[in-house]
């Protein structure tokens, strides 16, 4: 096929070929057909999820393009693990803005061929597309769990212990760092702690290894990504449930720790700004303890943060005085 | 879930209670969770395509929405159907531009309803986003084919007839009309065949019913969408085969061959132009008497239009009086 070039830069098909066909798996047949195909394994129900990122909106525009295209995949997979699946592929679609260049695009896949074996989930096919504005990466990836056992996110049941992956609000205070906004507390946490809250932004870590360890313990699991407090309250809305969290019990890195030290208000920004990518799930009171155990053999941190309780209302949080927590934004939204 | 609003129009979490799950298939749970699930039928392989459509580039902005969200379903389902592949349902991911209105998208969910009763293909997921830039529409859609028996683009053989389904750049003389360009032979073919190029530039019909055949009979399969002698090159490529085709042989519609008439120069447009969503195939040729009547039967004409031949160039455009045509641009490029 001959297309058109614009100036010294390949056609579709060329950068298929030159790029994309090198990460197809097995069954994308280098890329060279209309379609893949891909087939469960036995006694398996395929998982499906599409999540897609805009420059500017969702990752900076400067950010190295192998980070946006990590990026890119990783919050994807980061729903599967949610839903204890193991990741099987992805089909991307990349829209490129008017400026792009062939350097970007060679950063970028590299990125993507990194992340994609990092995950165990190959590139199944996509589509290429021209458009004038910001960049947009979307990618729809594809999991499998044993038939019926895909973790659901409103399955939680009065009674069940509420516990999170690893540490919030990491990424929500490593934005403001980017933005060049220069907040005095980034001056006073140095520049080890700057660089692990920059880091915990532009590479979120898709909790695969808690997958299987939720199909067996979770009653209900959904993965934080647009903060802690406004996903909560979408786990438990429309049954006649709530919760109860003590916010000292939210686990915290050392960063956002000395962060929250010099600026208390950050501790609402680390709690509902989002783009954390940690697990949130509703574990079986009897069961937590060995979940909680089992998710520390696979290198994970499971933390208890509140219980589900009867009620109609929104989430509550303690304050360690055991007063209400009101906060005033309760999700971020990048919509 | 709380999140942040813009003006008078919902946000994220609104937009899809209201708009997409009442498209939600089985599988998909009303969208309330953060993924979907689905299992081939016993004994099939699931088949995978990704095609996104950006506003000003594959369809007009003033196109009306229902007919945008037909086509963004329409064009991947072509590609379904060129592998043999019965739909089973598609993920979509919406990148809303900043003047985005409720009405607009009002009339592209009750469109795409529509559209994916009509193709027997239902909604299982996906992403919408804000983007500073033109709308733009990714479909994944997901089929299944017996295991192991999608069809191919790469498996023609020498002797193997060429067939091309429907009528050839219809949508490629379809597009000026529309354009505001108001070319003198527009004016000459009168209103009905004005309407129905513009008819098939809006609303690609993917040729569904053409799958099961093609599984039975067809050795590669694709559909044209990037103009029928691009794509013939491409399903070509690779090979030691090449092919000849008659150019009067190729199915051409009333409206085209008039608007040929008046302007001579429209021939290539139409064999080069693109938007078709016909299917070509290549049948071995004791297949090939059978093939056109099964088609017939499924209300599909389907035409001989050439033979893969020995060679490695290109393949071979014949005139009636048998000198070959070369055409100036092979291939439509939106890229």
């Amino acid at each position: 096929m001959t297309t058109s070039t614009s100036g010294a830069r390949s056609s579709e098909d060329e950068l298929i070929a030159r790029y994309f066909a090198p990460l197809a798996g097995q069954g994308a047949d280098g890329l060279r057909d209309d379609a893949a195909t891909l087939t469960p394994s036995p006694g398996c129900d395929l998982v499906l999820t599409a999540d897609a990122i805009v420059a500017g909106v969702h990752y900076l525009t400067d950010d190295p393009p192998a980070s946006i295209a990590r990026k890119a995949l990783a919050v994807n997979l980061s729903d599967l693990a949610a839903k204890g699946a193991t990741p099987r592929g992805f089909l991307l679609t990349l829209a490129l803005p008017d400026d792009w260049t062939e350097d970007w695009l060679a950063g970028f896949t590299a990125g993507l061929r990194t992340a994609a074996t990092d995950f165990g989930c190959q590139l199944l096919g996509g589509d290429t597309v021209r458009a004038a504005g910001p960049m947009l990466i979307g990618v729809t990836a594809l999991g499998e769990v044993p038939s019926g056992g895909m973790v659901r996110r409103m399955n939680a049941r009065i009674g069940d212990l509420l516990c999170v992956s690893g540490t919030i609000g990491d990424a929500a205070l490593g934005l403001p760092l980017l933005t060049g906004q220069s907040p005095v507390w980034g001056e006073g946490i140095g520049p080890a702690a700057r660089d692990f809250l920059i880091d915990r932004y532009r590479h979120p870590r898709p909790r695969l290894a808690l997958a299987p360890i939720l199909l067996r313990e979770a009653r209900a699991a959904m993965d934080v990504s647009d903060g802690l407090v406004g996903d909560l309250t979408k786990m438990l809305v429309g049954g006649d449930r709530s919760a109860e969290i003590t916010l000292s019990d939210v686990p915290i890195s050392v960063a956002v720790r000395a962060a929250i030290t010099l600026e208390p208000a950050l501790a609402d920004t680390a709690f509902t700004g989002g783009d954390d990518y940690e697990i949130l799930c509703a574990i079986p009171p009897d069961r937590a303890e060995a979940c909680i155990s089992e998710a520390r053999t696979a290198g994970i941190s499971l933390t208890p943060i509140g219980v589900v309780i009867a009620g109609h209302g929104p989430p509550i949080f303690r304050c360690q005085d055991g007063s209400e927590h009101i906060f005033a934004v309760r999700s971020f939204s990048h919509f």
